[in-house]
C-alpha cells in the first residue's frame, strides 16, 4: 500500500461542501425513467460536472435513456472503471417522506433525498474520490472511465444496447460497481456477483365489465383464477414448483460454502436491523440464510391488483386481476427458459387463460471470482478504512446489468450495510461520514490499482 | 280479480304529466349518502308530496340518514307496505352522461336522470298507483304505508336501527320491495328472497418496510401469504373449503328445483346480454345456473391490493397485502358464524397472522315462500299487465335489508329486466311505458290485496 489514508481523508474533508453541493444539484433533477422524466437536464448536468474536471464526455443515445461516458485518459497501462446510474426509483408514497424527495436535506448527520444512496451519492463520491487522488502526492496510476446509465431501476435496455455496441469501453482492470465505501468500525460487505432477474406481469381476465358480486356464481372471477394460479408456483417451503425450474441451477461451490462458514455470527445483524426482526423467513439462519440469499433462485410476488380495495365495502366481481412476479435467477439460468417454463406450467395447471407479459429489462446472473486481485484490493482497502475485514459475498440477492460488464471486466461492489438508507423507499438517505469515507476509499483505489 | 285494467291505465295516463313532474322534483335533489349530500331538502319534498295526498308523515332520525314513514290509514283490515329508498349512487363518471344527472330529461320514450330507476321512479309510481286506485270505482281495500330510507346504496345502517326500534311498522299483508312493474310483451322477474352478505377485509403483514426483492429469500412476503391463504378458501370447482361452512346451509327445496325446471330456456338470455357471453362460470346452465345463482352460498374475492402494480417493473417485497372478500349467505347461515369459521380456518391452515376485519353492514338472508298469496297476487297481476307469466325467482343473488322486513311481513320485488336502465351507471333511465304500467300495477295491487 502506497497511499496515505489520513492525507486522503483530509483532502476529502476539505472538499466536502462542494461535494454535497454537487450531490444537491443531481438530486434536484428528477430522473425516474419509469415516470418518463426528461433526462436531458441530468445529461447536461453530468456533462458539466465532468468537463469542468477535464474529462472527455460522450453521450451515447439508446432506444431508452442515454448513457454518459466520461474518460480521463492519463496514458497509463491500467484503467479503473466506474459503473453508475443517474436514474432513480419512483418517489411514491409521497406522504411518507419527511422532506421533499427532490431537495437534498441534511438532518442528524445524514443527507436525505431520492437517489442519495442509489445511486447519485456514489456518483459524486467517485468523482470527488478521483479528484482527491489527483490532489494527493500520489497521482492516480490508472486511467479513469465512468459509464453512467439511466435505466437501472427499470431494466437497463439502454445499457444493454450500449454494452453490445461498445465492448471495448467495458474492458478495465477493475470496475467499481455503483460504489465502494467503508466506515470506521463498520464491517463492509463486498459483493462480487449478482443474480439475474426476470419480471413478469400476469393478467387474468373475466367478463367485459365489473359485475355485482350477487352474480358471482355465474361470472368468471379473475381474482380467484390469479390466486389459484399463483398458489401453484411456489409452496410455503419456498420451493418453486415449476417443472424443470431447478434443472440448470448450478449448486453452490465448496469454496462458497466455506466462505459462509467463516462469517461471524453477527454478519446477519444488519438484516435484523434493516427489517426490525429477530427471525427471518422460515427461520433461516447461518449457512442456509447466506446460501439462499446469494446463491439460490427465487420467485416473488411484487404486487397484486384487482377490483376494489378502498375503505368500505364494494361487492364486485372484478373484470381483471394483475400480479407482478419476479424470478431472481442464478448463473446458468436463462431468461427465455424461465419464460417458457412459466408458460408451460400455467398451461399444464389449467391456466392457459392467464396472460404473461415479460417486462422489459431482464438480467442474467454474473459472478467475478471472489479471489480475483481486484476483489482482494478492494477488500484490503475496506479493511484499512474501516478497521474490519469485510464480508465477501459471492453474489448479491439483487440483480443488475453487471452481467453485461462481467463478460469483459472484473467488478465488485463494496460498502457498509446501512439499514437507514431506505433504498427504493421513502426517506432514502446516506450518512455524511459514509459519503466522506466512500470518497477517500475511491481515491485510494485509484492510487493502488496501478 | 275485481279491478279493471283498462280503466286503471286510463287514469294513470291522465295523471302522467303530474307524475313525471313529481319525479322531476325528486331527481333535482341530489341524494348520494356516500357523498354527504344534505338529505333535508329531500325529506321536505317527500313530506310535501305525501301530505298533500293526505298521508300522515313521520320522519325517524337514525345515526345515518333519516327514514320517512308515510301512512294512509283507511281503517281497513289489511295493509300494503312499500319499501323504497330516496338515496342514489354517485353520479360519476360525469363525462359519460348525455344530459345532466340531476335534471330529468326525456328522450325517445325514456326518462333520464340519476335515480329514475333506482329508486325514485318506483317511489313516484307507488304514490300515483295508490292515487289511481283511489280515483277508480274500486276503492283500495287496504291501508297504505311507505317506508323510505336514505342509505340503501351504502349499507343501510339507518334502516337497521329503524327496523329494530319500530317492528310494528314492518307488519303488513304484503310489502312491495322497491318496485313492482310489468311491460306488455316482456316477461317480468319476481324476486321473493335475498341472500345475506358478510364482507371481510383480509390483511397480511410482512416486515415493517417494503423490501428489495433481492432479499426475498429472507423476508416474509405478505402477498404470498395472502395468496396461499386465499387458495385454501375455495377450490376451482367453487367449493368453499372452510370446515363446517355448509353445515347450516338448507338444501334447495324440491319445489324450488321444480320451479327452475319450468323456466323457459331463454330465461338465461338477459345474463348473456349483460355479460356479453354465451358461457358462464364452469359452463353453468339450466338448473345448476339457477340453483347456484339463487340458493347457494358464495365466496368472492372483490379486490386485491399489494405492493407495486404500475406500468414497468418494481422489484419489491410488499410490506402488506389486502384482499376484500365477501360471502353471500343463504337462510339459516349467520354472520357471526361465518366470521368464526373463517378465523378458525385460517388459524388451522397456518395463517393466524392474517388479520380479518368484518366490514360494517352485513346482511342476513331472507325468503318469502314463493307460493305465498301475496307473491301469487303479484305474479298474476304481472301476467295480466305483461301478457306473460313472470319468472318467479326464490332469491336474488344479491343482498339487502329485506331480511329486516322479512321477519315481519311477506315481501316481493317485481319488474321487467330492462338492460337500458343502467342502474348504478351513467345515463340511468326508465321507459315511460314502464313507469305507466308500474303505476297501474301498483293501483291494481292495492285494489286486489283486500
Amino acid at each position: 500500500m502506497t497511499y496515505d489514508k489520513e492525507k486522503l481523508l483530509k483532502i476529502v474533508k476539505k472538499t466536502e461542501q462542494p461535494e454535497i453541493a454537487c450531490l444537491e444539484r443531481l438530486i434536484a433533477i428528477p430522473t425516474c425513467y419509469a415516470k418518463g422524466h426528461d433526462m436531458k437536464p441530468m445529461i447536461a448536468q453530468l456533462t458539466e460536472e465532468f468537463e469542468k474536471r477535464e474529462y472527455k464526455v460522450q453521450t451515447f443515445p439508446t432506444s431508452g435513456a442515454p448513457v454518459v461516458v466520461a474518460e480521463m485518459d492519463l496514458g497509463m497501462d491500467k484503467t479503473l472503471l466506474f459503473y453508475n446510474h443517474y436514474d432513480v426509483q419512483p418517489e411514491e408514497p409521497l406522504d411518507e417522506w419527511k422532506s421533499p424527495p427532490f431537495e437534498l436535506r441534511s438532518r442528524n448527520g445524514r443527507l436525505y433525498g431520492r437517489g442519495v444512496a442509489d445511486d447519485k451519492g456514489p456518483i459524486v463520491a467517485n468523482i470527488f474520490g478521483i479528484q482527491a487522488a489527483l490532489e494527493s502526492d500520489y497521482e492516480p496510476r490508472c486511467n479513469v472511465r465512468f459509464i453512467i446509465e439511466g435505466e437501472e431501476e427499470t431494466g437497463c435496455l439502454g445499457i444493454e444496447e450500449f454494452c453490445n455496441a461498445n465492448p471495448e469501453l467495458l474492458k478495465s482492470d477493475g470496475c467499481v460497481w455503483e460504489g465502494a465505501s467503508a466506515v470506521p468500525g463498520q464491517r463492509s460487505e463486498l459483493y462480487t456477483g449478482v443474480k439475474g432477474c426476470v419480471y413478469f406481469e400476469l393478467r387474468a381476465k373475466g367478463f367485459a365489465v365489473d359485475a355485482h358480486s350477487g352474480d358471482a356464481p355465474i361470472v368468471i372471477n379473475p381474482a380467484w383464477r390469479l390466486v389459484w394460479a399463483l398458489s401453484t408456483l411456489k409452496n410455503q417451503n419456498e420451493e418453486i414448483l415449476i417443472d424443470g425450474y431447478y434443472d440448470d441451477v448450478v449448486p453452490p461451490k465448496k469454496e462458497e460454502l466455506q466462505l459462509f462458514q467463516q462469517y461471524p455470527p453477527d454478519a446477519i445483524d444488519p438484516y435484523k436491523q434493516k427489517y426490525k426482526t429477530e427471525k427471518f423467513l422460515l427461520e433461516r439462519d447461518g449457512m442456509e440464510f447466506w446460501t439462499e440469499l446469494t446463491l439460490r433462485p427465487t420467485c416473488t410476488i411484487c404486487g397484486l391488483s384487482s377490483g376494489w380495495t378502498g375503505p368500505e365495502a364494494k361487492t364486485v366481481v372484478p373484470k381483471e386481476a394483475i400480479a407482478e412476479v419476479d424470478f431472481r435467477i442464478v448463473p446458468n439460468q436463462k431468461v427465455e427458459r424461465v419464460q417458457k417454463l412459466l408458460r408451460e406450467h400455467l398451461d399444464k395447471k389449467g391456466f392457459a387463460d392467464i396472460e404473461i407479459k415479460l417486462e422489459e429489462g431482464s438480467y442474467e446472473a454474473n459472478k467475478t471470482p471472489f479471489d480475483h486481485p481486484f476483489v482482494k484490493l478492494l477488500a484490503s482497502l475496506a479493511k484499512d478504512f474501516s478497521g474490519k475485514n469485510p464480508l465477501i459475498i459471492p453474489s448479491a440477492g439483487g440483480s443488475g446489468p453487471a452481467y453485461l460488464f462481467g463478460k469483459h471486466t472484473p467488478w465488485a461492489s463494496c460498502g457498509p450495510v446501512d439499514p437507514e438508507c431506505n433504498v427504493h423507499a421513502p426517506n432514502e438517505s446516506i450518512s455524511i461520514t459514509e459519503l466522506r469515507y466512500m470518497t477517500a476509499l475511491i481515491g485510494a483505489t485509484a492510487i493502488e490499482l496501478g
